[in-house]
């Protein structure tokens, strides 16, 4: 039971444990830990739970042989994501709670007084028959259990067998290794979302001082995002325009109520106050380190460039104009022109097609207009997943209704 | 030379890596990991070497035995912060360059032909002596170099003698680790930093139109934390109460201008629209997972609210108005008071506690009131740290000057 793993084996779990640090998605993480606790143990099956307010949450199962036997598309409809209390009646339970290593040499003859017993349910539905099993609790660096690494039947020659005391110890390895990793994944993607969070807090804020809606800005960043696609830009850049379109009327804070909202055409003068939105939206962003923000001020200062040199702020014309800014005022354009706005109505889309195109070379980059076109097809999915309803036009609804707490 | 370590060799290493995956403070980590290191090696000294923009830069350094002759404090001061480009001559750039791990027995034997030479003026410097060197590249997932790791003087029985193969072997295995640790913690600051700086662009567009300067946002800010502090908050929820503290008066973008930027007193219909800035930066903050725009929300329905429950918008009373809201009043009338605005001058010190004083227990919880009177030496050092300065009254300064190109 107690022999140690020789050093070729620890010289493994060396090179796992640095490849799952590597491992952000907290989804792929968890599989490769299975994978990995698998292959290190040689279990046939496995199934890894993390722990969610006093619940166990399954995450994650994989079962070679019945795979195999059914191929992937049935498995995968076996396994339906599901909760359990942390209790000690269950296996998985027992070992979160009493923070033991369990090792079950056959899960038939668990003793009769033992606190746990095993669920069948997985084994009647499939046919599958769970033998051996080792279970092992994961901690993060305080020693909270943060989920349950659950692997079954040990394999030797093709037959079940119990899990050896090696194995045990290679297993509760990885676990602590995983423990931390699991833990640094999901400290990632808390961080990674309240980040982006923000972001949609500042350029929604411009909402309740422009004739827009939260809608536009989305749809527009998802124009902005499907042409950076088209450009065969890789898919952390093209995440990172979305989010810094999200922000590209945020300088319109700045901009008088007498102007911004005023109902008929602007004077020459109030327009060119008006203009001003994109360099306060450049100040607002300017100074930061941070890329989406750097990004983000780079398309506030240049969404209202022309291709022709006859933009604002700087008349930059064509390829002087960054990318973004001729990506973005592409995507700006189309959804004011096939939206209703306060003021108008939507304009049919053969006729927002007619404008577009004739500001082909214009205020649209040519090759970019032209990649844009091609994908029609999803930009109007697009409209049709953010449309605005009529009362998301009314920003100042329900404001007597307050609640502290959270909705 | 290629003899391998031995299995508690490796566990130890396992652990130290488990150590460090959980270590997200950069600078920490890195003397974490050079200490670790020289303990794994039995070096004397070391250092360490980040490669950023195509230098490498010096960011920890470790010399047990002259730590020991002189003491810390002359110690830091021999290390001083250096960049080095990464070019072969010296023995860390040649590591950087070429991959290749070098185990040096004598730094004064280094053969006449080698790209690379031993730079003598540390030695020189403090009469230390430098023998055998092993110098390690540390990469991260993708292979890229992010840092040199540079173990100096490995001693045996308190003789110094070259590096052992075996501490080769766990030197690079450490360094593997560790180059992927370094990347996360990197990836989280940058995260982290990228965050913050979001919200505070949340908190200064509100500047944009209103009376008051950025540096009230972040004086009010520092005010909040400041009591948190008194009330003994653990570290990580004062500085959450100070970047949600930022977001304040995020509503007021939804106040019209006629009334947020009326020179004169408001009329009671006025005042009412007004006092909605609070419910409406609720509404552009609610809804959000993140635990600071959580609070943040919070903060801004809240920081109205009187202690004696003839505050807004929901008339709470005493310890039925959350904590945060009866911190941030409290920093919020102690700024405005204490500082000039554009319809007032800054009242005087003794004038403000006067009127504060007058609050108690009616604006102010009164206990809050007192932890905060016991801090004001620190108050007013944030006072003169972020100070107005005239120009900061004026937001439209400059509008004309745009630069794309960062400043």
């Amino acid at each position: 039971m107690e022999r140690s793993p020789n050093s070729e084996a620890f010289e493994d779990l060396l090179n796992v444990g640095i490849a799952l640090s590597s491992i952000h998605d907290l989804q792929k993480l968890l599989g490769f830990i299975l994978t990995e606790a698998r292959r290190l143990t040689r279990a046939d099956a496995g199934t890894l739970y993390l722990v969610k307010e006093n619940k166990l949450v399954f995450k994650v199962s994989q079962c070679q042989s019945l795979t195999e036997r059914l191929g992937d598309p049935i498995m995968e409809r076996q396994y339906q994501s599901f909760e359990m209390p942390i209790s000690p009646e269950s296996i998985a339970g027992y070992v979160a709670l009493t923070r033991e290593v369990l090792n079950i040499p056959d899960v038939r003859r668990i003793p009769a007084g033992s606190p746990y017993r095993y669920n069948s349910s997985w084994d009647e539905r499939t046919g599958y028959e769970t033998r051996s099993m080792l279970v092992i609790p994961m901690r993060n660096k305080d020693g909270k259990i943060v989920g349950v690494l659950q692997l079954i039947n040990a394999l030797n020659k093709g037959e079940v067998v119990p899990f050896a005391g090696a194995s045990e110890k290679v297993a509760t390895s990885l676990a602590s290794q995983a423990g931390v990793a699991i833990e640094n994944a999901a400290l990632t993607e808390d961080l990674q979302q309240a980040h982006l969070d923000t972001i949609f807090r500042l350029g929604v804020a411009a909402e309740y001082r422009d004739k827009e809606t939260a809608n536009h800005i989305k749809r527009m960043s998802h124009f902005s995002a499907l042409i950076a696609e088209s450009l065969k830009w890789p898919q952390d850049e093209v995440e990172r325009l979305f989010w810094s379109s999200l922000m590209h009327d945020v300088g319109k804070l700045g901009i008088p109520d007498a102007i911004l909202q005023k109902p008929g055409p602007l004077t020459p003068e109030e327009r060119q106050v008006m203009e001003l939105h994109s360099i306060i939206g450049g100040n607002i962003l300017k100074g930061s380190d941070a890329r989406v923000l750097k990004q983000a001020r780079l398309v506030a200062l240049t969404h209202h460039e022309r291709y022709d040199g006859k933009g604002y702020p700087r008349r930059l014309k064509a390829k002087r104009i960054p990318i973004e800014g001729r990506i973005t005022i592409l995507a700006d354009v189309f959804d004011a022109l096939s939206s209703r706005r306060v003021y108008k109505e939507a304009l049919p889309e053969n006729e927002v097609l007619r404008i577009i195109e004739e500001g082909r070379g214009a205020f649209f980059d040519p090759e970019i207009l032209t990649l844009f076109l091609d994908r029609l097809e999803e930009a109007r999915e697009i409209q049709n997943r953010y449309g605005d309803r009529p009362e998301d036009f009314d920003k100042f609804r329900n404001l007597d209704r307050v609640a502290i707490e959270e909705e």
